[in-house]
């Protein structure tokens, strides 16, 4: 876990900005990020010139590592304690509180505090990554990178989707990490699903096989895709092997457009259009890319409806792909921060020329 | 994942029970429970007569599979496409929902449609288990017990907690399960915290090191508490036996409280009354037990406050503890199936007499 310092100022500035006195962040992902505190319980009040950290007995101990934060255990039922320590006007996150829990909350908290919807800061403040978080990330796509050499030179064909993803598991497992989240290995006609289980289909000669994967190392998260082509150099037929070049290219354009300031539908119309204007418009039924950092989803989104504009700093993936029903399917996706001028620099480091594997 | 038939008539039957029209599941585990569906993305409308299930593009074909569910594919903006799907007064899972969706949803839905919170039911019903969910849970508790007769033949003593949690989860993974919660392994004064996370202390002889583990297999836990010796029999303290034999004496007690009609805190307070008996009333910092299915913590609970009347069929823990700080501490769970009379079945196999491990 990165270095949370200056993290709960930063918020507290913002909590300043808008009409409440204080936050009430719930989401343990971004309790993580504000404390470095990982156990299943707890939540932090920040408002300027004070942060609070809540937790309960189980973790008494760990909080009390937890530096310049005040802290309080709670005993006995957890939003009563919660409720005990809110005051004035409370934002709460609300798109992590539950209906249930946000109308408990405003029960025990009685008609003195008031309690509204505030969500979305630490968010949004958790797109643009300091240096140690970036470092985190390198870490963990580097790892993912040496697994895609090793099932490279081990070769795919012969071998069934499951057992590709169970290798590339265990070999996260035995550098320490663990997938970011289960890996897709889609061969022949399952690469047409953008989300393919792994399943006993052997992969044949001939083919193109999709590897989605990633690993998440000391709390932090990478993605990478790579499709391959089975067999020898020049056995991929015509079709399968211009959708892949249609699709690189896409990457490509893609990644050129990607840099601060630009809008996340923007970035994705520029990758959109090459898939488009090679006639498979309508075969690539997702966004282009997403933020990854504690988590393998975040802010901001790239995608056609997406209003985020990108900032210095932040990580995203490009990830065009072009799916053909019932036929075979193609995804190439590389995770980079982004910077003011272009890509500030790439984690995906495994070649992206069509690849042809045993 | 258990077979599913039958279990959205019986929500349906709930829902013409209370005031609304029908019931948006949206909690995924209910969805998998409801429907066999184990992706990300889904949702469940429920109304007598009609049960459909909402999926997006990635799982169209996984949700052709679903039996005797009327199934749409949402296209475009999520909630937006589940929003157009609601009529009526609509109820919704109000301990799952968020704030922000539940707004978003009543916004997109318009004035027509009544949405309110109405959660509960599935958690509900998924309380008592159908004959092939024991058995799911039974498989898991097996692999479970095997790995802690395993642990007993290699020994304890010189190894690391880190050590035996990893050996355990390896072997769960071997046999095709994953951890249902990172294992506990804590050794003389670590065994004090309920809740220790595996450390690098290495287990010395003379000691108690409480283990606590489960697997997941075919979506369903298994949750089993052990506490050993170290050494050589007779060498432990007069004080660490003493307590594990009166937690040993409370979890017998709890036991034999466990039937249909009781309720959580009836048995509770059993086991607890036994512990406060012999001086360490304060030293027993949780609730007794909890029910175990698809999830590892589930309904009903056992403990002070719990007002659950167990019903046969349940599958619960029965798991009192003893933790003296900066000294040790006991714990001895079983995971038992309700029964009219009393536990029907126990699936902790594992010997529960003071075990001295080399």
């Amino acid at each position: 876990m990165s270095e949370p310092a200056g993290r709960a100022d930063r918020l507290a500035a913002r909590v300043a900005e808008r009409e409440i006195d204080r936050l009430l962040v719930t989401n343990l992902v971004n309790v993580a990020w504000l404390t470095g505190f990982t156990g299943t319980n707890g939540a932090c009040l920040v408002e300027p010139g004070r942060h609070l950290f809540l937790t309960d007995f189980r973790y008494a101990e760990r909080a009390a590592e937890i530096e310049g934060w005040e802290v309080e255990i709670v005993t006995g039922e957890w939003l009563k304690g919660v409720a005990a320590a809110l005051a004035g006007r409370v934002g709460v996150e609300d798109g992590h509180v539950t209906l249930r829990d946000y109308g408990r909350l405003r029960e025990l908290a009685g008609d003195e505090v008031e309690v509204v919807p505030a969500g979305g800061d630490v968010e949004d403040l958790r797109r643009v990554k300091d240096p140690a978080e970036i470092e985190a990330v390198a870490a963990a796509a580097e790892l993912t990178d040496s697994i895609y050499l090793e099932l490279i030179e081990r070769g795919l064909t012969g071998r069934t989707e499951e057992e590709v993803a169970r290798y590339a598991v265990a070999r996260m497992r035995e550098m320490g990490a663990e997938p970011s989240f289960p890996p897709i290995v889609a061969s022949g006609p399952n690469g047409a699903s953008p989300h393919a289980e792994p399943g006993p289909r052997e992969i044949g000669l001939g083919e193109l096989v999709t590897i989605d994967m990633g690993s998440r190392l000391d709390g932090y998260c990478s993605d990478c895709t790579r499709t391959f082509a089975t067999g020898p150099e020049g056995g991929l037929d015509d079709r399968a092997g211009g959708i892949y070049e249609v699709t690189l290219a896409a990457n490509l354009a893609g990644l050129e457009a990607t840099r601060a300031g630009a809008l996340g539908s923007e970035v994705d119309a520029v990758a959109r259009k090459l898939i488009a204007d090679a006639g498979h418009g309508d075969r690539f039924g997702h966004g282009l890319g997403h933020g990854v950092g504690l988590e393998i989803h975040e802010a901001p989104r790239l995608g056609p409806r997406s209003e985020d504009e990108l900032r210095t700093g932040e990580i995203v993936t490009v990830e065009p792909g072009i799916y053909l029903p019932g036929e075979t399917g193609v995804r190439i996706e590389d995770m980079v921060v982004v910077g003011a001028e272009g890509v500030a620099r790439n984690f995906s480091t495994v070649p992206k020329a069509l690849t042809f594997v045993a």
